[in-house]
């Protein structure tokens, strides 16, 4: 096998991540190793900044600069929601010809994963060698083939740590509190809620995600039931929970706007949260009632991250590099479990994780569809890593004087 | 001086805050060295605990239990929203009398430094010897006397950590973000985001707080020139900020709900952020504009700890038995700045820190109202304590080819 000899170009796209610099900083530090890599090129905002040519140089810059920058939250290259065509797509391979690009690792979800297997068509049909890795990262954690997605792990873990404070307020002063959490189609974001409960009393009581539709009556069942029993009641929904017409309940609240794939906002808006308040309001007559919506927080937020999380977005920069420039291949790295807890890295061709998202499956959901079940409790407790300490006071109970 | 022996009661007021377990583990084990303290006592759900006489025995607690309470956020003996009046306060210490309690410590905010002034009262007018100190507690930093408030340090820290993780979103997407934080009437919280701030462009942009009303015009003005200036913008504003009529710009978004103090509910709702976003919609036309209403997570998040507040939230706990126990005195524990960084405390008189609560100084806004100065930004920033590393790529510009 000839040694392919070239620059490698790397992009980051998407929605960003806690730990989407681990998995850059893998990626250029890996492929600097490389005699046969001339130069380490980094786009500015993704696909935008390859057809219009910004770049840096990051083999200029130091290692010290990457490692602070692969602990730092969102993508360091900046990022785009550029969804590239065909013609999109040529133009990115021309930019990569031009520049004698020869490996092009793409750091994002499924419409990156897209990008790449277009792009490295493009360059096959042009009998243009260029090697192309999908490297995965999304906090929705519904890429396909993959066991579970890098950035996951930090986000699930800071919506379960958002959920163990929002479950010790909501039982220092009881009512109902309602936390929206990110995730159009896939509920696993939603489900880390799980993740907060210690004492078997603890929230979230209930749990909604996209994958199951719900009616009104139904969550004001669940509330009351809950209410009922508990005194008081944690509800984590998805902002893209469904209605029984399969529609999302929060897209009427949005005044119709829609971004550049073409999807209703979603996040960056309280309306769920506050429609769903108000039902319990008005219909349950529940006085103290609180909507929360976790917003961006979820993919950004400085300072909490999973170790796990880190370490895995780490490799699978590293092993882009590899699979491409030692083994010449081309495709989508991928998480396999092997134990409890450890992993292996494969690649996968990229037409398995290009466009297709997936979802949560049945087994993770209980059959009412209002919680979450063990399996998947088994699933994400090694993703999110070591939580904090919650404790309550255990101390006996003082017999009343005046009021026996 | 005569040894006044009897029980201790501790218990917990108001909105719950990341370290005010430190102050109850504080006081319960400081008070327990005291061989004139025959038991001490914690009251569940505060006041409303003491009226009915829901005590736990946290004599018989171990020293384990409380130190893991201690690291726990939201109140540990559960809180209660009940501001009582002479007659409530009456109750409580006709509780006191029947359980021989000498010393009673009460971590709150303003409100329940005046239950502590009405209580002494009550029994100073019976003759009882009754020691009662109010412990310092609130996110909100709006106690008068008082350097700072125990509390307010870890939600500053949680305020800084979610913009610092905003700002970095927003860089790499572009597009305005407004973030809406807790604060009724004092801005100290929201002004807190300003250590978000590490790179001379970064965000947030503009900061709006209680004290300084604005209009519409202001604001979409201000927005506009910092979009104009760095094509984005990243604005932190107080969810109690004031129109020109002096009245909170959200209160008539919240449906006409009032706690149990009378206010409109300005927390738990997105009403805010939605309002501002579509001002900036409308007017401004831009289109990728998102509103975040940090919530409750600001005052509960599990692992978001200054370790300063934390340390001063235990002293203060500490000191208060201190005050009662050895020196027999009555008051408010207060936080005095000494250095830089270094603090002493000291007791005031309870009706220097009852009822009426504090605002900003106005050398901590600047002058045209959006933004906060560097003395706030001395101030704030002993209190919040080490941020997490957030760095930027340094590498050249690479030539471009295609499109020179």
């Amino acid at each position: 096998m000839s040694v392919l000899q070239g620059k490698v170009l790397v992009a980051q796209g998407g929605g960003p991540t806690a730990v989407i610099n681990q998995s850059l900083a893998g990626a250029v530090l890996e492929s600097r190793k490389f005699p046969q890599v001339t130069r380490v090129y980094g786009a500015l905002h993704g696909v935008s900044g390859i057809i219009n040519e910004n770049f840096v140089d990051l083999t200029e810059a130091t290692t010290h600069n990457l490692e602070a920058v692969a602990v730092t939250p969102s993508s360091g290259l900046l990022s785009t929601r550029d969804k590239p065509d065909v013609a999109y797509c040529q133009e990115i391979f021309k930019v990569c010809q031009a520049h004698d690009v020869r490996y092009f690792f793409y750091i994002g979800g499924n419409d990156s994963a897209d990008t790449c297997r277009i792009v490295n068509e493009e360059a096959s049909n042009a009998g243009y060698e260029l090697r192309v890795i999908h490297v995965p990262k999304t906090i929705d954690n519904d890429l396909r083939v993959t066991d579970h997605c890098p950035g996951y792990g930090s986000a699930a873990k800071f919506v379960a740590q958002a959920f163990a404070g929002a479950n010790l307020d909501n039982r220092a002063i009881p009512g109902v509190y309602v936390g929206v959490v990110m995730g159009r189609h896939a509920g696993f974001l939603t489900a880390a809620a799980c993740l907060a409960r210690k004492y078997p009393d603890d929230g979230p009581h209930l749990i909604y995600v996209p994958e199951r539709p719900i009616t009104k009556e139904q969550f004001l069942g669940d509330v009351k039931a809950a209410y009922d029993k508990y005194g008081r009641c944690v509800v984590a929904v998805s902002e893209g929970v469904v209605g029984p017409d399969k529609k999302a309940i929060a897209e009427q609240f949005t005044g119709g706007e829609r971004d550049s794939h073409g999807n209703a906002q979603l996040s960056g808006t309280g309306a769920l949260g506050d429609l769903l308040s108000g039902w319990v309001k008005n219909d349950l007559k529940i006085k103290r009632v609180r909507a929360d919506t976790l917003g961006y927080l979820q993919r950004s937020f400085l300072g909490c991250v999973s170790e796990v999380d880190q370490f895995e977005a780490r490799e699978v920069g590293e092993k882009a590099a590899q699979f491409a420039i030692w083994h010449n291949r081309d495709g989508s790295v991928a998480i396999r479990r092997t134990g409890d807890y450890s992993v292996e890295y494969f690649l996968t061709p990229l037409e398995t994780v290009a466009r297709v998202a997936t979802e949560m499956a049945p087994e993770y959901i209980v059959p009412e569809g209002n919680n979450v079940t063990e399996a998947f409790r088994n699933y994400v407790r090694p993703l999110t890593g070591t939580m904090p300490l919650v404790a309550r006071l255990s101390a006996p109970t003082v017999a009343k004087i005046l009021k026996k």
